[in-house]
């Protein structure tokens, strides 16, 4: 049976309570099980924009977030037009740049709704649907990714790779291969050693080492580590991988030792031809 | 006027005073000033093995030693006998077994010194003479090193990259060029952000910015890295370099794009052929 480890359950990602929009917060897990309060969508795009959730957290938020506006649409506090979900949509998108597939999921959203009289009644059960079609795909991609790793695998990661590449590990595990990770710190938020190792890994009965981002190149050349697996924030239509900083070292690496690099995506963006449309998310070197 | 910073000022990494040979402690530079305070050569080889000091910092503290122990030898509580200073040597040489140039210069001194009935007068001129051919040495490299720096060059290094490459980059400064150097964080015990950066390169006046551990391939690939220096704990005849996790990651993205490496090294170990006689240091995955 495959469950999904605290982090990735849908209700800890984002849910709607009460007046309120919260947001799992990923800077204090496991720390703290600490939830962003958002009573309205500006709220809840600074707090996107402020990497309370990361990876495919804000797709989630962002779904999560228009069902949340017709709430407030219902309720009064928002007036009932089709622009204030255009507006909304805007906000959310723009709070995350490098990452599409969320701006590509608002847009169809929208596109299916416009024009409809009903459209208020609508956004839930599209919203539902396209999560449920997520979810699915997360599952089919998780079995496709089980498949190429093999018994006795040592895979290296970095970062927090989500729902397909815990699923991958989760259904690997589950036809009886013996896998051991090696999760990057992930500096400087450390991603790797708060989100996917110890908490996701250990949860989900996974062999997980956690090494230094300097790391990577050495157990992919000793053998250790005959897989790289990571997500993918953005891939484009000529095969290039955006993601994480250290996974392009760790890309290259793998390449110069022979192991074999998958990134998980569940499309590429069809309106990125190559890496000159990227619009990279660069952050303040402050904290 | 070439000066060194703080950390390398030969007072700094090791001296006598009193009836203690003391230590500069980089485990807690910069914020603290500390130097370790060993009373026998045994505590001294313990405070090695335990990184009071690290790169270039044991060779300098492990020829102070054998003055040390011939200063206990005239007070009285070491018996005045050659034997002692090779155990003291045995001792020190076990405490690093990756980097050998401490090993080989040891070895030496106490080939210069068999056999001689003025033994204890000859190991203080000796040692200062070893000294002071290193420091000849590096400033050797350093002037070597500078002319492989252009100007307006992006430097990334790994770690603490000792003499050779600060002098490097104080003559390559001293004869005008624009440098700007990346230095990687160096998990776990962040030498690259304790010791060279910010410390000791703001002491000299260089451009500096610190980066994470995983960010090197990334700004070799922009180019604005376009030359990778580092130390090089070992250097077999075969031209392998042995250095600090991390290095191998950064050397190979420096060959994919096309970016000069250079590891500095006052000598290959001539009893190391190749890889294969390469004791590593692995140091214990708890803190």
């Amino acid at each position: 049976m495959i469950s999904l480890p605290y982090l990735l359950r849908s209700e800890n990602i984002a849910r709607i309570e009460g007046k309120h929009l919260l947001i799992g917060d990923r800077r204090v897990y496991p720390f703290e099980k600490r939830f962003e309060r958002c009573s309205t969508v500006p709220e809840t795009a600074s707090a996107l924009k402020r990497m309370v959730t990361q990876g495919g957290g804000p797709l989630e938020v962002a779904l999560t977030a228009m069902v949340f506006v017709v709430e407030q649409m219902k309720e009064g506090s928002i007036a009932k037009e089709f622009a204030e979900l255009e507006i909304a949509a805007a906000l959310l998108i723009a709070s995350r740049p490098t990452n599409t597939t969320m701006k590509r999921t608002l847009l169809s959203l929208l596109e299916e709704l416009r024009g409809r009289p009903d459209f208020i009644e609508q956004v839930a059960p599209l919203v539902e649907a396209k999560k449920h079609a997520f979810d699915q795909l997360y599952h089919q991609l998780g079995k496709a990714g089980s498949s190429l790793i093999p018994d006795k695998a040592g895979v290296l990661t970095t970062c927090f790779a989500e729902h397909t590449f815990l699923l991958s590990l989760a259904y690997a595990k589950e036809s009886g291969k013996n896998i051991r990770v090696f999760v990057p710190e992930t500096r400087p938020y450390l991603q790797g050693s708060r989100l996917t190792a110890p908490p996701s890994l250990q949860e989900m009965g996974i062999e997980v080492s956690v090494i230094t981002d300097g790391m990577g190149a050495t157990f992919l050349g000793t053998g250790d580590a005959n897989l790289y697996m990571t997500a993918a924030d953005l891939v484009c239509m000529d095969g290039t991988v955006v993601n994480k900083v250290g996974t392009l070292g760790n890309a290259i690496a793998a390449k110069r030792f022979n192991v074999p690099y998958y990134a998980f995506s569940v499309s590429p963006d069809p309106t990125k031809l190559d890496a000159s449309g990227i619009q990279m998310e660069w952050r303040s070197a402050r904290r």
